[in-house]
């Protein structure tokens, strides 16, 4: 039958198929109200002009892509996605938890709470509005922010979906302004890249024993990255003289400050410095925070402290791109901070990593004398520089073939950098002390053979 | 005591404050590892030179602002802090749920399975890698997907945190390839704005009753916007006709398609067609699913539904700029469709959703029969047209008046439309019967005082 066609009554075609009428007649109203059939009183029902046949998805394999996008226009700073880790039972995984660690109990306390606020009956609430859950950021601002240091109002922070998310924003943010961004290298470089891949200028800076290096270019930047307290990968803290001169700087400048304190809740033999925000008078400080490194990277709550006109215009952006953060997270982290577990598990984790990094160091002294570091006063990761004629990539591969997966500090250097070769990074934030000692067991065993 | 300055030795000072020599010892360590003071052995300890001095920060007002900054670059589309609703108790609002239809008992049963999730040890599972959480990607791809008719496999789906997340990925991923966007007017507009406020040129379309005309500018659209189910704000539906002949124009010059297929499994009367994508044979929609609107709109979370090449950069993308989406609301999700619930509460809301627009419809016909509306076939809101010498501004007013909040619909027109001022939208998604009834007898009482 073509278009134009005409079908059948309904009462013949139900005489026929011997069922009830009102079941054709149904039938035929949907297929008119589907767009495939017209009906017009007294004229019965005719299949209706359509141009596509519809038939089943070809496999993927088959289907066109289109021309103008087979190049990558910006091809990424590096294929994010992350490896399998099959074959491999011990992960010396950096910036990351063990799961089994949490404490379980209060988070399922926490999430029953959550749940119930959840059941609270007002439209308002489905959503957390674009600052973010009022209740968590009054708990960021009397309870968190005070631990480093920094006095703020709700005015001056934004709840956001992790670190990544804010800076996110804050490059979509700036990046319409120009100018260029000052970052330490070695580094953690997927933060810059986000403003250079829009056409913001890159300043790579050489990172000392007192942090990232003020060399002149940096004086033109508008905007400065840095890891105050731990410098991600070298663990370096960036000393009191430096924070002076770079607030300075700033303020002379008319530039801002992007400090990133990614997990200085985790210190060991000392506290840590407070925060550069703090001493942020001219409010030039823009603070990233994160639960991410507390908790677990999935709960992805992270938050800006920032002047209160940045936080409005960050605020719009993240509504309109976002519709804001996650209110699942926002609502257990909220619990989680009023119950006063947040802290009770932060204190405990910090006995849990120094034990781990002590453990770690007796092994790494005994088993590889010829390697030197710094034993990290605060974080989840050993930063090794390798003899000369030690290549990382070989002893990586070396504790690969024993089920030990030792990540690659690569993605910290400018692409082809020779340096990032006589360096190794080992976390011990993911690890049980047990597998510590069954990882540096699997040498012995080597050695014995 | 300035700079260089020397503190009292350590046995000093523990005599005169009659405490422990071991913690002064410990207090001078701090002090030095905070770069406070240096430490030589044989010299003791001296103050070392700190040439800022901390104070509290001073009050937001009168911290400054950068110059450079204080012009907003690119205005965004529109002030979209969601505005707070106090002296409103009846709340109309749009494309949202009524937080106390959720079924409490299936989500309580998926937060504690999700939790159990949580304690298996494997620091991969910290995050759901850059794709998403493997399990719920599988079931989209079994269960979800085929009830719209789409048939993908797990390489073809990224799960984002939310629709606007997923265009915001998009949109970062083509706009450096320039081209124009085709979108309807009345529509949508922060989707669109997504990609004209990063460079690239909008061509807004008129939305008669068979949805998006494909008026001839469109051809020259490297990306074609649609919301084929219900168009947004005026829920006509694409007409099999218009599908037909976009897709065959994505085909012929090269264009993409976006599928924003965000409530079509809200249906009434009929069933709805399937998604543009089911007919996708060249591989040139990306479509757009979300689960905000089944759930609640703060569980964020969405999909695209992509050619494999386009999802490996958005991938990409997504873990650069987002480090992948929120864990808890994919296990929370994975947890509800696996055990039926996802589609079990989805019948039921079809069912409550219907009652509700029924009760509303009696209730317009009744009080207010000037209004213009087609019953809606799905979604959550009516569409009314006002008569030449009634503004929505004046309704809106007027109903507030009575403690009931209809939402504006000017964010679906262009700046300075004059057509937005015939035009009211009311949600029935976050209103019960009850509400309704109320709602329409506040106007009954006012007839008779």
């Amino acid at each position: 039958v073509a278009a134009g066609g005409r079908l059948p009554s309904s009462r013949q075609l139900a005489r026929e198929l011997g069922i009830a009428r009102r079941t054709i007649v149904l039938a035929f109203e949907e297929l008119c109200a589907q767009g495939y059939c017209t009906s017009q009183t007294g004229q019965g029902t005719t299949i209706a002009e359509i141009s596509s046949v519809q038939e089943s998805a070809l496999s993927p394999n088959t289907q066109s892509f289109p021309q103008w996008l087979e190049l990558e226009s910006s091809p990424a700073l590096f294929d994010a996605t992350p490896q399998p880790t099959t074959p491999i039972d011990i992960d010396f995984a950096l910036g990351t938890t063990k799961l089994n660690d949490l404490p379980h109990k209060a988070l399922s306390r926490a999430l029953q709470n959550s749940l119930d606020h959840l059941k609270i009956d007002g439209t308002s609430f489905d959503l957390a509005g674009s600052h973010g859950h009022a209740k968590l950021i009054e708990l960021i601002c009397d309870r968190i922010l005070p631990m480093r240091g920094i006095q703020a109002d709700p005015s001056q922070v934004l709840i956001t979906n992790g670190s990544q998310n804010a800076v996110s924003l804050i490059s979509q943010l700036l990046a319409p302004y120009g100018g260029s961004i000052s970052y330490g290298v070695p580094g953690y470089l997927s933060i810059p890249w986000q403003f250079t891949s829009q056409g913001i200028t890159g300043i790579p800076c050489p990172v000392d024993r007192d942090g990232m290096q003020l060399i002149p270019e940096v004086n033109s930047a508008r905007l400065h990255y840095v890891m105050p307290e731990h410098h991600f990968p070298t663990g370096v803290t960036l000393s009191p003289t430096r924070r002076a001169a770079l607030l300075r700087l700033a303020e002379q400048q008319d530039a801002l400050i992007l400090e990133d304190d990614y997990d200085s809740e985790f210190y060991y033999d000392r506290h840590p410095l407070p925060a550069l925000k703090s001493q942020d008078r001219g409010g030039r400080v823009i603070y990233l925070g994160t639960f991410s490194k507390i908790l677990f990277n999935g709960v992805r709550l992270g938050y800006i402290v920032a002047h209160p006109e940045l936080i409005r215009r960050l605020s719009n952006l993240h509504w309109l791109i976002n519709r804001g953060s996650n209110l699942l997270s926002q609502l257990l982290v909220t619990e989680l901070i009023e119950s006063g577990n947040l802290e009770r598990h932060l204190r405990r984790m910090r006995g849990v990593y120094r034990n781990r990094r002590d453990l770690m160091a007796q092994y790494l002294l005994r088993r590889f004398p010829q390697w030197q570091w710094q034993i990290p006063q605060g974080g989840m990761q050993f930063w090794i520089e390798l003899p000369p004629d030690e290549l990382a990539e070989r002893v990586r591969e070396c504790w690969s073939q024993r089920g030990i997966r030792l990540h690659s500090v690569n993605l910290h250097y400018p692409q082809s950098s020779l340096k990032s070769q006589h360096h190794l990074m080992i976390g011990f934030g993911a690890v049980s002390e047990a597998q510590i000692h069954q990882a540096f067991q699997r040498f012995d065993k080597l050695l014995q053979d």
